[in-house]
């Protein structure tokens, strides 16, 4: 077997730390401006690629990226795990208890948010096909469903990113979103395969896509019971029998692997696989937060920027551009896409705001646009300008989301959790120092408060509890509830100084314990993003728990806000 | 720019889900049968290989990992990138200070370590070139530097694995053993860049060398000197304004790999670039532990694997076995580096049993050895069969190494943690939260004990620390000191319920505090040993902390031997 060159070795080290390094660069700067560092660490690509540091340094830019010998290889494969692995902890996050609670809404959603995007760009493309970029000799019906399918895709990874960074991930509005997204992808993906079949055979038979359907509907079903049983069986024991988290960690790198070797056979792109392979390891109780977080912070920060800032590379951004189709395209993305989302979730019973927050967290497109469009490259259906104009498309509606979603998020008079504190609610000394005795004493106090059954409080907690789903931080746990009706969300704040043992038995223990009751979602989304942004410092959960009377529990929360906010 | 074929993905994720779970599975089972789980990872990779697999059933090895396509580089650039963070971790566990106080005895080590087996090799391979497997028409004078070069290069990532997995890492005859293979390393890389040189132009020309032996001292020098201050004052920057530990996770790879590539332009291996990178990252008082780890754990458990299961893909280990060049070429290789290296310790003033420990350790060889086989098939110098043997004979003597060292180390009559405590030396209620008064505390009680001056035990502990070298887990903080002298080691033990704050500030923190005072290597080594396999266990460290005396914190301790030995 060959090895690569020494040569080839030097230029894939100082590639990977230029992309590395600049895509984590600008993450920080886009974080600090309010955007996703997603959005950042694409336009490090595009500054990088051959357009703009090829435009102003040819020679530099040829040295860095060479396009001959075995460097494309190395960039497709350090992308490709990226993104895999990025999935995978999509996946781990994903509350699939909350996405199948949500499963109507979901699906009324996404159907729309297809089948509206879908037609709107088949529709602009089919009647306007020079407008919309087609190239000369490339059959029409053809381009006509490429342009609706690349338009009705979402971009799960995107929107995965844009969820975490805006800390919405654990809340039920990014639960439902996660699941649209989820379901779209799976749609869309199919879609993509059958568009994909017809640009490579340049005809329209549909029969060579049934393995395809069969295949993905048997994975994803077989993943999510027999899977999810096996995993369940296995991980203890694991566990048990091996070095830890080694064992478990490898387990968990052989499983995604496979999954995505064979969801990427199966005629779907790896990701899909991934994707659910993480899914099915996070929904186990047996899963460890450490192990959880060794994952998570080495992928969110080292492997997935690799897969974003290499998009930029993809493209020359300078020459390719043509603003003349970037405009008509976007517009028909965003209408298409809006209208759909948007109007699924009314259908489907949300109020007006929501359903907006929805489409615009839908509305971002990414990876799945832009490797359908390499393909149509290679196919000779579009040229390299459309391809620019997807990549555009993609990065302006994410670039869009975000700071929509955030606005809305953080829109109107913000709730903080100082307001929705009270003495009555406080426990100096929790009584037990297990999570199920302690659960039930807060729910207990809740539930007197707010006035409603402590049955309709207590089993969905200690539910999330029982599957590892309670989030810790800092020695701080934070316990969400809804009571419908509640018209002013309340908290209950405990101390327990010896600290609580939550998750599995030798997780780090909490020694303060929230419980936010709410009802509705945005006061809930608001009281968990404030309660993370309080109890990130740790002199402050130190003060807290110094606390011996709710006047200096109140007192070390309330803490000048600016430094807060710039401590966060 | 091009990507690789969907069919070229699917190949990569599962021959890569396969090479991991084969890998870790061996390397489990090694680790059962008391073998550092490296042994497992490069078996697993000879069973997958074209020998084995291949023959058993070609079809399905070809199909798995094809040498057509994409996937050798695929390959190449995973075990490349395994490496290279593999040596990322080794150096960021290297103590420097401990190597500099040991500079000396390192430096007549290595050098004996090196010239001997660099002699026996090139002498066997002078006088007896046939045997010792030259091809007919290759330069002999080349053929016989190659095999002395090939025969004194230690294996760095080896010796740092076996040492992790012997837990030897952080005692002071580790550090010895890596500090030697450093240096080895070092001085073999320059001699495998000059042999190489002479291999690809064929002639023995040293001119070129004085290049990279000029680079390789300045990168070293200014990587130790300035890199380190710079190091020191950037780390503090980024985790006060990125994201944490993203922007740390990202800042430590871009480093990485910018070192990675340079020491390849430079013509040394990328390796040695991580390796410089780590340590100089490891030194820095502001790394934080969490930081660490997770590198730690996803690059020994994930990646690293990757590199050692790939060697065995590189050639056919049934077709290309000659027993008549395997025996002669391990014998030679092991008579030159235990000799060379057990002289160096006596020299160095060691006691026999500790010459002897750090000579097997220094005979394992690996990854280098390979590579530069690789390179002379390439140049003809070479065939297969000697590749064989060369890869043999690294797996070999670094399977001799673990048990071997692993024998030394705990043979004799054991020394047990139990044995050293004693009534007067236990302290069930420190008086401070700040490790440093802790410190003082326990070094004051063991100086009175000892009957030395605190003077000397205070300083080195209390530097250890402010370098955040305390050996931390499960809440328990294991200090050690050394007392020239001491005939019987003793052992002081605090308890603080409310956590001494060790490390940087926002660490976990220790409620058990051990204080090691030794006289010898071997005592300091066992008690370290019995101290992490007792405190292991969450339940005992519970059960001593809840100790009120120091009879109730013996009796937690001695918790059964053998229920403690299957924990560990």
């Amino acid at each position: 077997m060959e090895q690569i060159s020494p040569q080839d070795i030097t230029t894939m080290f100082l590639a990977l730390a230029v992309l590395l390094g600049s895509a984590k660069l600008l993450g920080e700067l886009a974080q600090s401006i309010g955007q996703p560092s997603v959005i950042g660490e694409i336009t490090a690509g595009i500054l990088l690629g051959p357009g703009i540091l090829g435009g102003i340094s040819p020679h530099f830019y040829a040295a860095l990226f060479p396009t001959r010998g075995a460097f494309p290889t190395v960039l497709s494969v350090v992308s490709n795990l990226g993104v895999v692995f990025f999935l995978l902890t999509a996946g781990i996050e994903v509350d699939l208890s909350s996405v199948f609670r949500q499963a109507k809404n979901s699906l009324v959603i996404s159907a729309l948010g297809i089948v509206v995007p879908f037609a709107v760009g088949a529709a602009a493309a089919g009647i306007y096909p020079e407008f919309m970029g087609m190239e000369k000799g490339a059959n029409a019906v053809i381009f006509a469903l490429f342009v609706g399918v690349a338009l009705s895709i979402s971009a799960l990874p995107v929107i995965a990113k844009i969820l975490m960074d805006l800390s919405l991930l654990h809340s039920d509005v990014g639960t439902l979103i996660l699941g649209c997204a989820m379901l779209t992808d799976l749609a869309g993906w199919i879609l993509f395969s059958l568009v994909l079949g017809m640009m490579t055979t340049h005809s329209t038979n549909f029969s060579a896509l049934k393995h395809t359907i069969l295949l993905t509907t048997l994975f994803v079903a077989g993943a999510l019971t027999l899977g999810r049983w096996l995993v369940n069986k296995i991980l203890p024991v694991i566990q048990a029998h091996s070095t830890w988290p080694g064992g478990v960690l490898a387990f968990i790198f052989v499983l995604t692997l496979g999954a995505a070797g064979f969801t990427e056979h199966a005629g779907i792109h790896a990701v899909f696989g991934a994707f659910i392979a993480g899914i099915v390891i996070g929904e186990s109780p047996h899963l460890r937060r450490k192990t959880r977080d060794h994952i998570h912070e080495v992928v969110t920060h080292v492997f997935a920027p690799f897969f974003f800032v290499s998009i930029g590379l993809q493209a020359n951004f300078v020459k390719e551009f043509s603003l003349a189709l970037l405009v008509p395209l976007l517009l028909v993305a965003c209408v298409g896409k809006l209208l759909g989302v948007g109007l699924g979730g009314r259908l489907a019973g949300l109020d007006q705001r929501t359903s907006w927050l929805v489409a615009f967290a839908m509305n971002a497109r990414g990876a799945m646009e832009i490797i359908l469009g390499l393909l149509a490259i290679q196919t000779h259906l579009i040229q390299g300008r459309m391809f620019v104009a997807l990549v555009l498309v993609a990065l302006l509606t994410s670039l869009l989301a975000a700071p929509v979603v955030g606005r809305m998020v953080r829109s109107e008079r913000a709730i903080h959790l100082r307001d929705s504190l009270s003495s009555k609610l406080f426990l100096p000394e929790l009584h037990s120092r297990s999570s199920k005795e302690v659960i039930r004493e807060m729910c207990e106090m809740a539930s007197e408060a707010a006035g409603v059954p402590v049955d309709s409080l207590f089993p969905p907690v200690w539910y999330r509890e029982r599957n590892s789903r309670t989030w810790l931080f800092n020695g701080t746990a934070v316990l969400q509830a809804r009571a419908a009706g509640l018209d002013k969300p309340l908290v209950v704040a405990g101390l327990q100084k010896r600290g609580v043992h939550f998750g599995s038995r030798d997780e780090d223990s909490a020694r303060l314990v929230l419980l936010i009751v709410s009802g509705d979602t945005r006061s809930q989304i608001q009281l968990l993003r404030d309660a993370g942004r309080i109890f990130r410092r740790r002199e402050t959960v130190e003060k807290a728990l110094d606390a011996t009377n709710f006047v200096e529990f109140a007192a070390a929360i309330n803490a000048p806000a600016d430094e807060q906010e710039a401590a966060a």
